[in-house]
Order: structure tokens, then C-alpha cells, then sequence
């Protein structure tokens, strides 16, 4: 299915972004994403970014300011929601579990079995969608994000390195089946099995070293943000790296939280990484 | 009154964002704003945004984008809520008119009477405040503001332009007397003397040309604004530019609509605008 529904389009520096609604099969119901589209002769290399907790395809697409940016470097971005929602599909009353906090797995557990697979959205049905209705490159994909969607990231990126190219985090969860909200969402959403936990945490991934289809990671981290020590833990990574031989760039910076002032103050860096990467 | 209280603060590029909330004897209540200050030693010029129709503090705050800009060309900006709220307060059910709609006159009828003063509070009260708690010049003010808040922007500069020293808008009302939105909120707030309504219509002002004290006026309209030809009429702004010798900047953008992706689109441009007169 790659028909697609456009629900607002505007005109955002040298380019157009909609809003688009959608029928997945992964999720067995409708999502929603924005997507940047530079003017202009495509392909174009597309940057996928993940949203954190709470978020929808609206947050980083109000707020991260990357338009400026992607516009000169000519690269789509696509921000997809961070979950299947409404009636029918499973909920939990706390912000990081349910609705809004997919954490970007395929979940084997019931209540969330039926259209918790948001691995398989990100990674084909969200892709399929993207190349059928605009000018994307396939060939050229990076993918990054925030937090949860930091986490979602580098975690499909290592796992599917034969989709993406380039991967970069923002104050990603690096090791989800460390972290209390990891270890709360993938107990939820895989139930005891500790062998497909460690699928989707990213130090693990690193540390493993089994694949090391990227010449850098860049992770940005702020030294001022609430979560760093208990929840996301950014040391991991530099240890996973330094085991396995993996470059990593993590830049920690001081003054910053865990907001979108944060992302949009080094978003322009990013965007470089990625259209470098898949110029 | 020139206490305040922070009510939250991020690390914003090479500055901070600052939410506050303060009292303000002139809507004889509390009154919120956002306020971005670059680091380093001040005191800085400062840019005064006012926002349109349902905005709060935080629709420029998180969407214009502005801050990288302000960074680096060290500019305050301050951006305050559109009129007073709660409880005690004045409403109505439509959104252009009442709480979120404020117009930026002070209002001589009932029910609005009491707290509707949304002109003094920018003038005088907001100033008060942000030269009070913060690194600003009091010498080197600029307004700006979008939709309702470029009306506001044109009027309190042309009525007060020893306050400020530069003023440019985005697709503003560019004559409240004669635009639906403008009407309705005159006769609420102000009955139905039209001598008051001609001094918050910013075309009128111009063409009356008796101050000329803004060496340019810059304007930018989206040629695709659903409100143009109806509530905005940006070539009145012209007309009267002309007939008083006013110069006027007004630029128009093909493609482009009454989005906050309109204005983060050029807010460079007006960052630009105002730091090189405030120098």
C-alpha cells in the first residue's frame, strides 16, 4: 500500500513540507508524517528522523528549525510519528509506554502484538511510502533522531545497515535494556526475552561490532540535560565504541537540556553530516 | 511592578530563552513572555515581537527559528503573550476577539475595559520589566510582530516612535478600520468612535505622514496567504507609503502562506533588519 493522503502542505524556505497521512501494514492501521521535499530536480538523498517520547510528526517539524539548512543542502527529511494511534489500538495511561512511545520495535507481546511494530514501519513500510510518492533517492538514506528516536536510530541503522548510510543521535537512550525506560518499554513490548532486548539497545549493537558499515556516528549530547545520567547514559556508547573499534563522534555540550532548543541549536551540523554522507 | 518570575529557561545556541511571567499594573493582572538573551556582556538591543491571533508566548519562541540569527548577531527579542488570561478576565467564544486577541489598543468599553490594555502593557509595562531584569538598552528598541502583531507592530511604532527605532512586520493587517478581523475587534474594544480606530490603523498612519521617523519599513506577504486580499490588504500599506513619502520595503513571496513557515523563512532577514539599525 503506498497511497498517501496529504492533510496541509506549506511553503518553507526553498521548498515545500506536507503532512501525510497513510495506511500501514506493519501497524495493520493509518500514520502520519511530515516530509521536506527541497525544489528542484530529485532524487534527493533523504535524512529520516525519529522522534522521542510524547512526540508526533509535528514536533520536530515545528520546532527543529531544519529547513534553513536541508534547503541548501537540498535533502528531504521525512519525521515520522512515534507510534500507531486512536481507537483500537492499545494505550497505557503513563507518557512512556503505549501511544506516542513505540520505541521503534516490532513488539511479541500482547496488549500491543496487533500494531506495535514500528521497526517494520520504519524501516519498510515508511520507506516504501516515501520512494513511491516523492523524489527520493534510494540509494541515499540517513537516518537520526531524538532521545527515543535517538535510540530508534542507531538501533535500526545497526540493524539495518543495508538501508541507511548515515546515522547520527541526539541524546539517544544508548542502551534501551539498561535505561528505565527501556527497560519498562521492551518489557512491555518483548516481554523476558533478553536475547531480542539486546537487538534493540545500542551500545550492545556497537559493542558487538559486528557491523561497522559506518565511517562515524555523531551523537550530540547536552551536559545539562535532566535524563543523561539515569535514563540515557551516553558513556555506554563511547565504551561500546572504543571496545569494538567503531568511530563515534559524541560531543557533549555544556548549558544544554534535553529540549528542542538543544536539537535545533546543532541541527545545521547534522544535516552536513548526513548530505556529506550521501552526496 | 518589575518583578518577575522565570518559569522555565533553555540553552538556545550561543544564548538562553527565558519564559516569565510577571504582574502588569496596566492589564491589572499577570502577563507572560518569552525573552532570549545572547551571552557575553550586554547591554543589547533588543527586538520586540508581537504575535498574531491565538498565539501565546510560545509560538515564536519554538517556531520562527530566530535564535541562531539573534545569536550571532547578539540581539535581545522579546516575544509576550497576545493579551491577558484566566479567570476574571474577559473572553470570548470566537478567536478573534478576547483572551488571544488582544489587538494591541487599550480598550475603553465593556467588558474589555478592565484588562484589555495591551497597548500600554507593550509600550510601557513589558519595557518595563525587560529593562528591569535584563541586559537591555533602552536606547535601541525594534518591534516587529506577524498577522495581528505586524498591526501591532506598524501602529505602536508610528504612535511611539521615540519608544523605538525600527519596525518592520509580516503580513500584517495592514488597516484594522477596514479589515473584518480589525473591525470586529475596534467596535468591541473601542465602540464606535472612529477617531480612536484610525490611530491602531497602521496605513492611516502612514499616509497622515506626520512622523517619519523609521528611515525604511520593512514587509513580507506571502502571495499564497488564504488572507490576503481579505483581512491583511498589503497594497494600502503601499498606497499610503507613497502618497506621504514613507519608504516602505514590501516584498512579496510567491508560494508562501500565514504560517509560522512563512516567517521562519525570512525572520534572518529581519533579524538583520533591525540589528543593523539598532548598531
Amino acid at each position: 500500500m503506498s497511497e498517501i493522503e496529504i492533510t496541509a502542505r506549506h511553503r518553507v524556505f526553498g521548498g515545500d513540507i506536507a503532512f501525510v497521512r497513510h495506511h500501514s501494514d506493519a501497524v495493520a492501521g493509518a500514520m502520519a508524517f511530515s516530509v521536506f521535499v527541497p525544489e528542484g530536480e530529485g532524487p534527493f538523498a533523504t535524512l529520516y528522523w525519529l522522534s522521542g517520547l510524547t512526540c508526533t510528526a509535528n514536533n520536530f517539524t515545528e520546532k527543529a528549525g531544519a529547513y534553513r539548512r536541508a534547503s541548501a543542502r537540498r535533502l528531504m527529511i521525512v519525521a515520522p510519528d512515534t507510534s500507531p494511534r486512536g481507537t483500537g489500538v492499545a494505550d497505557d495511561a503513563a507518557y512512556d509506554l503505549g501511544q506516542g512511545a513505540g520505541f521503534y520495535v516490532d513488539a511479541t507481546q500482547n496488549p500491543w502484538k496487533p500494531h506495535f511494530r514500528m521497526e517494520t514501519y520504519i524501516t519498510h513500510d515508511l520507506i516504501q511510502a516515501i520512494e513511491a510518492n516523492f523524489p527520493a533517492d534510494p540509494g541515499r538514506r540517513g537516518v537520526s533522531g531524538h532521545s527515543m528516536g535517538g535510540h530508534g536510530a542507531l538501533t535500526l541503522a545497526l540493524n539495518n545497515a543495508h538501508l541507511y548510510r548515515s546515522v547520527s543521535a541526539f541524546s539517544p537512550i544508548a542502551c534501551a535494556m539498561r535505561s528505565p525506560w527501556g527497560i519498562k518499554a521492551l518489557s512491555a513490548y518483548l516481554g523476558n526475552d533478553h536475547a531480542a532486548w539486546e537487538r534493540y539497545s545500542a551500545a550492545t549493537l556497537i559493542a558487538e561490532g559486528s557491523v561497522k558499515a559506518f565511517d562515524d556516528i555523531l551523537v550530540d549530547q547536552g551536559r545539562a540535560d535532566p535524563y543523561i545520567d539515569s535514563h540515557l547514559m551516553p558513556e555506554l556508547l563511547a565504551h561500546a565504541a572504543s571496545a569494538s573499534g567503531q568511530k563515534l563522534s559524541l560531543r557533549y555540550h555544556d548549558g544544554f537540556d534535553h529540549s528542542y532548543y538543544f536539537v535545533q541549536s546543532f541541527i545545521d551540523d547534522h544535516i552536513d553530516f548526513h548530505a556529506d554522507r550521501l552526496a
